[in-house]
């Protein structure tokens, strides 16, 4: 099993292989959040990049979460804070969802074999998950506009490292190694590690500070959502399954 | 001063700005081969992508350096060896040159404001450069076909520490603070960190390990070539000019 690492969604075609099973992460927030409606009885993720076609879907009555540049779109139920998505909205419910930079690297990972969404949140589970699918499996953080950042990144070496010393896997790319030594540094303190980084400077100047702490916990939830190509949409996985 | 770090050429347009003073950094090996040459008296390096231009050259009379994945092309007079580039072939003359990523990272930065070569051979001489003229200086690391790797990432984070502690840089991206943990990590025994890296091993199979040594050793050369933009040309530029 190789495990590979792509910092940013528009390198992915540079890193692309037939047969890959691809983890998309966007920890601050989008993937921690799709994963905390999941874990809250979401029966469906139908995941898009645009924002009149977000608004469309509301006109015929369908929940939607909707962020552009950390906050909740005008028109939309929800934004993109995990704490948003509770039960008692979310349960049995299909819910469209566009954030700034998440569902732009689903778009990017459309042709993959598996398309799976990890978060710190679900590492564990997700780890199980693609040591049962994949030969190649890459992990794709969707960054910030494109530029890398240090939250996706950290997650990758986090997943990378229980791959390679849990499960032997072998590192497919440099990226590999630089975000292994990156974690290697930062897992002992990863709140303090990602405090100088650009999005969580965003996220407090926009009041979600707790949100930050809750992206960066591990397995608070055992879900993983799986992308339905035949669908268009996302669902949660039973393990096993 | 603003100091950023872009890790691949294909990611450029999501860090570009007007006005940027770019590095464009290949450590292996082009951006230690163009510093070589200068150093050895070239008066001027025309750098070029495509391979058939580089074949024109050659018959016009022109010394030509061509690599394409770590070896010399045929019919070129050089490969991408620094050790290739002596006095007694390159005093006073112009080469052209092309090489797999470094020529990729020249053109992808040509709309920049200035743009300097950078390699560990030229480190400090570089940076007394880009002091006197950016505001904003990008370090734009030419990478392996658009992936990124580990000893470009290094040098970006070894220029940006001095940068930070000695001219009161301000870090422009995660990207920088990237780098900056990597090379922290790494910068008491670069050889060592880079051996695991796929260039290392590329050119340890191609018989280059004496290269790598050299390619990682700090201000062996005092050389800043400098692209000019109305030639077409990279030349040396004389500090303080």
């Amino acid at each position: 099993m190789i495990i590979d690492i792509c910092l940013s969604p528009a390198l992915y075609p540079s890193y692309q292989k037939e047969g890959d099973t691809v983890v998309v992460v966007d920890i601050f927030r989008a993937s921690t959040t799709m994963c905390a409606a999941f874990s809250n009885g979401a029966t469906a993720i139908i995941p898009i990049a645009d924002i009149e076609l977000a608004k469309k879907y509301k006109h015929e009555g369908y929940l939607v979460g909707a962020e552009r540049n950390t906050r909740r779109v005008d028109f939309a139920d929800f934004g993109n804070s995990p704490f948003e998505y509770t039960a008692d909205k979310v349960q049995g419910k299909e819910i469209v969802f566009t954030t700034t930079n998440g569902t732009r690297a689903i778009e990017a990972a459309k042709q993959s074999k598996s398309l799976f969404i990890g978060a710190f949140s679900n590492i564990d589970a997700l780890r199980e998950r693609c040591v049962q699918v994949g030969e190649r499996v890459v992990v794709l953080c969707a960054g910030w506009n494109n530029r890398v950042n240090i939250e996706d990144t950290l997650f990758a070496g986090a997943l990378a490292e229980k791959m390679v010393k849990e499960n032997g896997a072998t590192p497919g790319s440099d990226a590999v190694s630089m975000s292994l030594h990156l974690w290697e540094t930062a897992k002992n303190t990863p709140i303090q590690f990602v405090q100088s980084s650009d999005h969580y400077q965003r996220l407090i100047n926009n009041g979600a500070e707790g949100d930050a702490a809750f992206c960066l916990q591990a397995n608070t939830l055992s879900v993983v959502p799986w992308y339905h190509y035949e669908e268009g949409k996302l669902k949660n996985t039973p393990l096993g399954g």
